[in-house]
């Protein structure tokens, strides 16, 4: 077989056979294929797509160059999550013991953020001794005594999608969909979960600014999961505004813990508790509905609270900031933004609001900055709020490192208020269900 | 500048500067620009294109890059010919005395064989006592004494056309219009001369198989070399069959010496004075008519055979063999391959034919082979004669050294004959004319 051959039958619009995908990526990961010409069937493939089965076998392929995780000596069902990334998006904090109180086990391995959009890691970090290195023993024995384990991510999981993605970096071969797809799912097919819920946002603050985009790239990761045997479902979901009120690291955890106990933002408040029902409904244990009713029960009566508070503990941190969240340290430094005007709030660009957080000191530009978990912003207002001018919209939380002028210029551009009411659809918290 | 931008910009149908594509090439000259960044932005060429600057810039970046030769010293108007290539195409070495007795200079530097297609330097070189290498000064002498000097390519003529031809023939991204062009007229432009003719070949033997593929890449020469301010013209030529009837070096060689005398086959006899004539126009020294009433008295009273015994004997060669070309050196070892059925010439697989030469010894597959100048074969044949079984339709010229069982096996394989008679069309010797 010659690589030449292979990119030629992309080029020219034919199917690529599982043998032709496993020697691009085999070879490449040993070194024998060169960065030229992966660069050129990358390119093939920008334009001429991938079909389910090339997607596939591209998953399989890359996720066949690691180590796989295995879950085996944790009891319960596993169903694993996947957020594509967004801004403020403190989902799986307040999820996790959600879905623990409903009697699955949530072991999850995250990791850091970069750019514009935070990471689990860092989020939970801000609260006082939570550690996220863990052994795997202590990690299995923490998640079989109270449910749940998150910590950061250390095995090899798939090198060959991380050579690649480098590669489309530099090549401008990011942005295709069956790309995207095969690169995430061969990282979650490495965990042997019994299952996997996607939240694929979608709009102004996330990857997918187009709601159809996101629609076909969760359809695409729904494809491959269930080729691999695995239950799947994904959630389309509301990025044309931050998640929640609140961006930034402790600020993220002290909405989680709101949201734990039924106080969240609504927007925030209704995505967990339906990503909690579906991994429940995913998980064959209970259905959708007794979920809901066991769910609402558990949040109204106490239970999520205290398993969130059993969970910080076992992985050595303060559970009493679930008590009282002001015990997490938020920056006292505070700027309020106000409205210029009247009207509706018109528009986010979502993206923006994630790099005014970014440089107020809360996110990463680089993979060596050093973020200040302390720092972050809150919005005031949702899409479609009426205002007055003078309102406050936004408030930042900044420390003597931050960049607040360009930050609160960055805001400012970011918030569009107009006379008009922005689309109904635009508003609503989830746009679309993939099964 | 980033060459990520410069990609992305291309592989969304966007139009490159001129800065930024001689930022590609210069960068990926000096080694700065990687290749993966050169391939994917040439398989994004691939998919999107070029317009006509962006064409325009990439030739004249690509011709930058490297020497220009100077005919300065050399009198006369010079015209310039290039040929796609094709099998039996020998028409420079008739041409150049058609053109000489004219009046004009024609001072040409051409190359060596491989694959399917001969080279002009190999064919001269089976004439005794033939020189191709030439310093400068005797080639400046040559030309200047007789009106014809045709040597081989010594100056080092648009490296980066060399490392980028290398590079898309290992990613799948030689056969785009554009990047075709370019590449061709990057190296006739860095010739001084007044003006140029493409012959460019459309055909089962030729690059471009399809007449109107063949048609939009003479376009886009001419159009580059008219940005360049060169007088141009392009025929599209028929290659759907051997040109003439003679395939190899010396049996080429030997049909030119028929053809300058007015006794080659009608196809190539017409193709070389048409050029010819079309030359002439092009120096703007007389008008086509012109040409054509001259060229054909020239023929006639044996004036172009004797320019073309001055041309060799001062190149060194025997020039006793224009009056009698059985000097040269021609196997005597035939092998004669007779029609199967009656009926039409309907098809050649023109470039089969090219490779069954090759067996024999009269290419070279790849640049270290030696060729033999004496093998190759004739076809008897043109397309739509009528003929019937048993009849001689190819004669093989062979040595001890040939692959003749694969040679007359391929040569079986490639000429097709039917009840239908062929396309009248097809049959042309001159498809189209483009100025």
């Amino acid at each position: 077989m010659r690589a030449y051959d292979v990119i030629m039958k992309k080029r020219n619009g034919l199917e690529n056979t599982k043998e032709e995908v496993e020697f691009m990526i085999n070879n490449y990961v040993s070194g024998e294929l060169k960065d030229y010409q992966m660069a050129a069937w990358l390119m093939a493939v920008y334009f001429n797509h991938m079909t389910d089965e090339e997607r596939y076998n591209l998953t399989i392929a890359m996720l066949n160059s690691g180590d796989r995780v295995s879950l085996k000596d944790i009891k319960g069902k596993k169903i694993d999550k996947h957020s594509t990334g967004g801004v403020g998006d403190k989902t799986t904090i307040a999820l996790a013991p959600m879905v623990a109180s409903l009697g699955l086990s949530v072991s999850k391995l995250s990791g850091r953020g970069l750019g514009h959009t935070g990471g689990t890691i860092d989020k939970l970090e801000s609260i006082p001794g939570y550690k996220t290195a863990l052994s795997t023993e202590e990690f299995i024995d923490i998640a079989n005594k109270t449910g749940i384990a998150i910590a950061g991510q250390t095995a090899n999981i798939a090198p060959a999608d991380k050579k690649i993605y480098a590669l489309r970096d530099l090549t401008a071969t990011v942005d295709e969909i069956s790309l995207i797809a095969s690169s995430i799912m061969s990282k979650k097919l490495a965990i042997d979960s019994d299952g996997i819920i996607l939240d694929v946002k979608a709009g102004t603050g996330a990857f997918m600014k187009d709601i159809q985009d996101a629609k076909t790239l969760a359809e695409s990761m729904v494809s491959i999961g269930k080729m691999n045997g695995k239950n799947m479902k994904a959630l389309v979901t509301n990025m044309n505004q931050p998640l929640g009120m609140k961006v930034g690291n402790a600020l993220e955890v002290y909405e989680a813990i709101e949201t734990v106990k039924g106080k969240g933002p609504n927007d925030f408040q209704e995505l967990c508790v339906e990503l909690a029902c579906y991994m429940a409904e995913l998980s064959e244990e209970m259905s959708y509905e007794e979920a809901k009713e066991k769910l609402n029960k558990n949040i109204e009566n106490g239970t999520v609270a205290k398993k969130m508070k059993e969970w910080i503990s076992a992985q050595g941190g303060n559970s009493e900031v679930v008590d009282d969240p002001n015990l997490l340290t938020i920056s006292k430094n505070k700027k309020e933004i106000y409205a210029e005007n009247d009207g509706y709030i018109f528009n986010f660009d979502t993206e923006k609001i994630g790099i005014a957080s970014m440089m107020l000191g809360a996110g990463r530009a680089t993979k060596e900055d050093v973020i200040d978990l302390s720092v972050g912003l809150e919005v005031h207002v949702k899409l479609g709020d009426k205002i007055k001018k003078g309102d406050k919209i936004v408030t930042l939380y900044y420390s003597d490192n931050s960049d607040l002028k360009e930050s609160e210029k960055t805001i400012k551009n970011a918030i569009k208020i107009s006379d008009k009411k922005p689309d109904e659809f635009i508003v609503k918290t989830i746009y679309e269900i993939i099964d």
